[in-house]
């Protein structure tokens, strides 16, 4: 059965007090909105659709950076959830199957819940996600008999039995898409808000024969984001999530409260990360890689063996081989580093391959950029590079070659060559001392004139 | 109706087994005093008066660093409250007035609760700050009739009836100043611990015909610090309170519980502030700007659309334009940071003015000090200054000007000019290669010798 | 009475998914056996042996690190505790005095503890160490009568009434040697497992004729640890513990929850410790120093009145004397630094002695590799190192020595002369306006040519 997810994106979210659209701010380093998406993505949806609203345009342009072929439905007006919904009819023209609607902001329904939803499916033609509320307050009520849901009634409608009702709505529907808009069409907007609301096509459905059913999850996957305080709670769940898998995979978490990990963070088994690393989008830290305390990275691969910080900063493009060593007060961006390769102190590597075995000394500097255009670095493979060596890129050094110390580097360097640019040390007698005692005196005589 | 201030500031602090004066231990990295005074400043004071003793000289000179015209009371000899209070009678030598007393170890009553007590001292002569106690345990007790307070009862010498009270001492009082004065004066010593108590002023007043009544606050407000282990939860109070109102006024914090707060910082809407992330004293960071991890800011000011971090340090008087970036392992120190300029790696930028949409180079350091005095680095707009420059101040390198990699820079440069102040490289074909083979030889010998 | 330590630290932990052996999974940057191991050093013990199974070499070589005269026993198979026990017997030969059977994975027996057993065993042949559990459980049962041990029954042996014992078996013992391996020969594997269980010796003891006790003590202090998640909450348990010490101690800790310490961190009294600090093994910071955010310590000394950080390292055998200060970006490794010496900004300092009162200019690195060897870099006193001033080991800057700022210090420098080594700066007029224009130039070509 081919599957088609409807994302509803739109709300401005007015308690987040921001200009960014609500669903863009982030969880684990990806938009809000991405989290549901990723479950979604158990179902190999045919197509996906976001319905977008306020700040429409950063919201359709983040989900194309997650996947360009994700359609974009508008909704100019925000009539209700039921509106929102039939804005997709086109992006959805001649689809034939199921249809999942979730939301932007309610990150947390997991794969699994998705999955039973497709289940009860086959034998109900609409399928409800609801969950057990600890306290069921002013949710809507699922009405069920049997294992038919009948009607979905908000708290102010209902009836006191009703509200005794502790299956809660969360919003979630699965249905065969031709019943779901055959529905859509026929909810009003009678109502205070004069809104059209999606959880009126139940009692449609019941009273036009079609059979509708709810199936139920944990009460925190259906946790929605409406303020700041909320998006910390919820990146805080995400979080903790993250760390459990992790050290449940193998991985050594020496303080977990203190590791933030992204949304598509992978680490290996016998992975050592220790306290206050933090993990950006698109990091590999393959299995015994040690992570040290202070280390951010970013787009990232870090193989066996490697060590990373304290103190180090991997930039998108940096590929570590087995065994490098990336120390303390180093950056690394868009660079390969070789196979027990060390660039241990106080270095920035841009836009370089680093061959194995090579020694990058402290304070050495990869020039990439003359103000205009950006160039690449090649060291090869059992080289010395002298601390505070200017590489300026283009430029190349061989194999077994070596700089010296405080040279700056602006044309190749040959396989086996020493290169060397500095000018020769000279002592100047008793001249430190003397310089020093003028400027004192002059600082004495300041003091007096004050 | 004019308001005096008395902060009471003596104490020595015994059980937080510190040389330090307790008042001075730091909540938010202010000394624990302020934070009383800051909310009494929702009362204009005309005058404040801190009443020092142990540590009196270390006290006062941080006072006068809050506020220069502070008054500093002593009292040399610890007998209790009361007559901590009555040193402050020079001080307030015809003032004519409301006198609230606050203590430096009770550093979070809120404005809020100090207005109320100035509005209840409109109908009343005496009010006194009680608060409910979920566990009254041995605190004193605040014996009403009607709204009348009449008395304030230690626990050792409260009858069974008035154990039973809930509403209990915070020891904060507000009174006329002349009513306050002559109450004290009738204060005895005649305890086990031959002190004057000042709350034996409200059996005094009620005996003498002045009224007296209770307002009352949150028992948090309350909270005082005695030992270092209640100093780190009162910080942590202090840093939930300070989270909680940044998102409430639209700052993203991705990790609130790693961010830290100082008493004065300011972060605008739609700031971002990724995890771990210090803001030392004096922070302003404006709307849309975006504060990197591991970041550590003192007295500094970051405009709107400004990147910070990772790893970046500002120093006090680091104060960046719109749109400026300082990147990884950069400290700026009393400098100017101009409109789009980058500053993104290695970089120690001090006492210096950079103009609008310059690059600075990984590696640039701004050589400020001889041994004996700082002098000043600009440059101008547009300009590039190439990686590992060594700014020589006192020097000027003009707009749109460029300094090669690895140049000491110790004259000016024109406008436009490049400079360029390094040795030529030399290649010494296979030198390398010679002599790696000979340290290897080397440590073969020495290695053979043992 | 002469004692001996049985650890047993033969298991392979599989629920920690990782091929390094349990015991060895660190809690505060020591091996988890060493936290038994440092309690039972309380008893001055005359041997110390640990049995060894799983990776038994990597434990043997870790416990050698610790103490080099601890006798290593192995069990190959794993035929339960009594067992392992037993393999004690050739490591014990000749051995007159008491034995305490300590559990590599069971890291919180406090020193009270064992004292109270080896009281205990004053007049009993056996002691067994039981704790009250809150749910006990599966846990076995100390069968007592009187003060009397009788027997220790696994929870599905026990009878109703023995599961009502809420006294539970922690499986440490202590007892007389020859009476504890006079029992262990009597214990069988008549068992479904098929092993051979310590706490049989009990009813042997019983029966025989010997006395056994039980001494109790908290439940956390025979908290075990056997996955990943319980290995992580015992490292906060053990951090909890070291920064509530701290605290108690006269130590700062600004926010206690960021500071992490090693079992054998020593702080000093009114130290401070800001936020985010990470304490390696072997650091000792002094009273009154001062330890800044975001630094990291391991295997140094930090003396008072110095400041280090933030963004500091100090790696093993950095040692500061008094009010020496290390600044941003500064790494510091085997290296004695003055008093009042200042190291403020991204340098490296290795493999150096640097005299009081030197200032150590922005940049400068200790070129201690050469690629084969390290060598050793000395500084006088009062000398003044220029910025990015590059110190090619072996070499020795005199006191009251200066270098200019971007030299490249080959030779040694005399007391009190300035050494320089750089080219002059020439600057090229409007060169740089030039360069700028034809790079543009050829950007828009390259542009216009797509």
């Amino acid at each position: 059965m081919a599957t088609a997810l409807i994302l509803l994106a739109a709300g401005q979210g007015t308690r987040m007090n921001s200009d960014l659209p609500k669903v863009l701010h982030p969880i684990g380093n990806a938009p809000m909105f991405a989290h549901a998406l990723a479950s979604g993505a158990a179902l190999d949806p045919a197509r996906t659709v976001v319905v977008v609203g306020h700040g429409g345009d950063l919201v359709a342009r983040e989900a194309h950076k997650i996947d360009e072929d994700i359609l974009i439905a508008r909704q100019d007006e925000q009539l209700g959830t039921a509106h929102a919904v039939l804005q997709t009819k086109e992006a959805l023209d001649g689809f034939e199957g199921d249809v999942f609607i979730l939301y932007g902001d309610t990150p947390f329904v997991s794969e699994d819940t998705i999955l039973r939803m497709a289940e009860a499916r086959r034998t109900h033609d609409v399928v409800v996600l609801g969950f057990e509320a600890a306290d069921p307050g002013r949710y809507g009520r699922l009405v069920m008999v049997g294992d038919k849901l009948t009607r979905i009634v908000e708290y102010k409608d209902a009836t006191e039995a009703e509200r005794a009702i502790t299956l809660c709505n969360s919003g979630l529907v699965a249905a065969d898409a031709n019943v779901l808009f055959d529905l859509l069409d026929q909810v009003g907007n009678d109502n205070a808000a004069g809104e059209y609301y999606l959880p009126d096509i139940i009692e449609i459905a019941w009273k036009s024969g079609w059979t509708a059913t709810a199936v139920s999850c944990a009460e925190t996957e259906t946790l929605g984001v409406n303020t700041r305080a909320e998006l910390a709670r919820a990146d805080g769940i995400f979080q903790a999530a993250k760390r459990a898998e992790a050290m449940e995979n193998g991985v050594t978490l020496m303080a977990p409260e203190t590791v933030f990990f992204s949304l598509d963070t992978y680490l290996g088994r016998d992975a050592v990360i220790e306290p206050n690393v933090i993990f950006g989008p698109g990091v590999t830290v393959e299995s015994t890689a040690r992570i040290r305390a202070f280390s951010h990275l970013e787009g990232c691969h870090v193989s066996m063996g490697s060590t990373v910080g304290p103190f180090a900063r991997l930039r998108p493009g940096a590929e570590l081989a087995n065994n490098a060593h990336i120390g303390n007060f180093v950056e690394v961006k868009n660079a390969q580093i070789g196979e027990g390769t060390k660039v241990n102190h106080l270095s920035y590597i841009g836009d370089a391959d680093i061959g194995d075995g090579t020694n990058i000394g402290a304070g050495t500097i990869t020039c990439n950029y003359d103000g205009v255009f950006k160039h690449r670095t090649t060291v090869g493979r059992d080289a010395f590079i002298g601390s505070n060596t200017m590489l300026v890129a283009p430029v190349t050094v061989g194999h077994e070659a070596m700089t010296a110390s405080g040279s700056v580097i602006t044309s190749d360097v040959p396989n086996g060559a020493l290169a060397i640019g500095r000018a020769k040390q000279v002592n100047k007698p008793m001249l430190a001392v003397r310089m020093f005692e003028k400027l004192k005196s002059l600082k004495a005589k300041k003091q007096k004139g004050q």
